[in-house]
């Protein structure tokens, strides 16, 4: 069966071409349909230069935009009308199977969590951002909560496994606290705690990960709260980037330098695309009833067709069912066990 | 006037062989004399096979070690009589100027804290570390403390202004908050609250910064909280690590990319040397009742030369002296002027 995936085609800093050119791409090679949400208009002379025949998109027109400098209240209040609030009421309503949007995270969070609302149990939605490195792991948190109980960090590490088993093929994935330090006894209480509730739990716990461990395949899903995962995941895209300059500083210092280009350009190219966070997809807010899917504000094309695909990944896996069955069976083992907060 | 510097030769990951042969060249190139603590036979074994003809060294014997997984506070209890608190004793006694150690990052900040006292003024000292990307740059908390207030920041941020003035030659250094977005809103509200204030301060405080922004030439002095800053600064060093694998897989693919390499090795290895976070020097506790370095716990032998020449620099440059005056300035300013605690 055919998924429909809504797509807030506003709040892009690449503007709304991109958003739904890389929407049409993803819908043509998932078979999906498209629910784009956005001005009526742009959305239109857009999809006249594009190929569309035999998809089945739909519009829903909105016209105000949420700016990636709103506080995410806004989204519920004076802004309640722009596209990313018409988005998440869509899905709300059925209109549509999963959401993309590439506009303001924080109001994303606020709005899917308060309108979707959360699967029952979860104390709190988490994003889980996937960084294909040499060994392709997930940030869970990415940047959704700022601060995190150590029961809240036991439940994204139940999320994001089922996430890295189901979406990227891990058999038992190797689930790591993010710590200044591998020893047991390192970080601050939140961390020491968590790292016993783990260690209990039934997740395949290897222990604290550190910030240099991130690059070197050391584990499938890492652990941590929005802030320090926000820190770790765009350093590592900011590195990313220096690698790219530094490839350029390598091969244009001169002409016998770029005479070595000619002789690795295709290895170089294939290091640097895998380095280029723009390349990725999009990072899913677990622990929502529904599958809401936030692209990169700077994304691509090819990152939003990405995106695409994943929303249907996430259908097709039964993500959100998935999840709750797991967050059942955790607070049946008494661990994360306490009255959930509004 | 030739500067005494006091070198633990113990706990370091390579071994004590590594750090004296580093200690005696730095000593050779800055002109200091050495201190060196640690067991006498490995110390003399060692010299033995060195060129130290001209070199004034003195030997302090001490047998135990602080391992890198004792808690800190060990080296104040059962271990105050390994090498490393001789070290700090001996510094306490004038036997030298500045002292630097590869050993137990937390067991040195402790053991420095209670032995040689906090400067005047100063709440907590801090793990100063530069980070030689394409623009230098000095991450001020970089491990000491794992959590921090907004009086802390913004006393880091003085101290770790005066460093970057100082020692890396910046004449009014810029100075910014890492924080999870570039918007004064955003972080919590430690960060808001410190960000306010640095921007009530006389600092050139340029606002937030994000971990994209740290390899991009966007500030020179980085301020967060020592786990934060650890998690980063840690990143950093192994996002490096993976430019060299990088650099491997694409020359090293097949014999025509080998070729690229013989076009391209010099400035190829230039750019690995600067990645590589072993030819890093050390990091001083800024705010300590004197000059302590720490060099990285698997540092080579060269950044151990770099760390006693960085220490022979800050005595130069009295930076205790400079920092002791720049906070008494900032209590006057009424900026972080609450009671010290113990």
């Amino acid at each position: 069966m055919s998924h429909r995936i809504i797509v807030d085609v506003m709040g892009a800093d690449n503007g709304s071409g991109v958003v739904i050119r890389g929407a049409v791409a993803g819908a043509r090679r998932s078979g999906a349909s498209l629910l784009l949400v956005g001005n009526r208009t742009v959305i239109q002379n857009e999809l006249e230069d594009l190929k569309t025949k035999g998809l089945d998109i739909q519009i829903e027109h909105a016209d105000t935009v949420i700016q990636m400098n709103d506080p995410p209240g806004t989204v519920m209040k004076e802004k309640n009308d722009c596209s990313m609030a018409v988005a998440v009421r869509l899905l709300k309503e059925g209109r549509g199977d999963a959401l993309v949007s590439c506009g303001n995270t924080g109001a994303l969070f606020t709005c899917s969590s308060l309108v979707l609302r959360r699967i029952r149990g979860v104390r709190r939605a988490v994003l889980a951002a996937v960084v294909p490195l040499d060994n392709a792991f997930v940030i869970c948190d990415a940047g959704a909560n700022t601060e995190a109980t150590p029961e809240m960090l036991v439940q994204f590490a139940t999320m994001g496994s089922i996430y890295a088993k189901d979406l990227l093929g891990y058999a038992n994935p190797r689930v790591a606290l993010l710590n200044n330090g591998s020893e047991e006894n390192k970080g601050t209480e939140v961390q020491q705690k968590a790292f016993d509730m783990l260690r209990q739990s039934r997740l395949n716990f290897i222990g604290n990960c550190e910030g240099r461990d991130l690059p070197a395949d050391f584990c499938d899903v890492v652990v941590c709260d929005g802030f320090i995962g926000n820190i770790a995941l765009k350093t590592i895209e900011g590195m990313g980037k220096l690698v790219g300059r530094v490839l350029e500083r390598i091969f244009k210092k001169n002409p016998i330098t770029m005479i070595g280009y000619l002789f690795t350009r295709r290895s170089t190219n294939a290091v640097r695309k895998q380095l280029d966070h723009t390349e990725y997809g999009g990072a899913p807010f677990l622990g929502i009833n529904g599958v809401v899917i936030k692209a990169h504000g700077s994304a691509k094309e090819k990152s939003v067709t990405a995106a695409v695909r994943q929303a249907v990944n996430c259908c097709e896996m039964r993500l959100v069912e998935k999840i709750s069955e797991e967050i059942a069976a955790l607070r049946t083992d008494g661990e994360g066990n306490d009255q959930q907060k509004g």
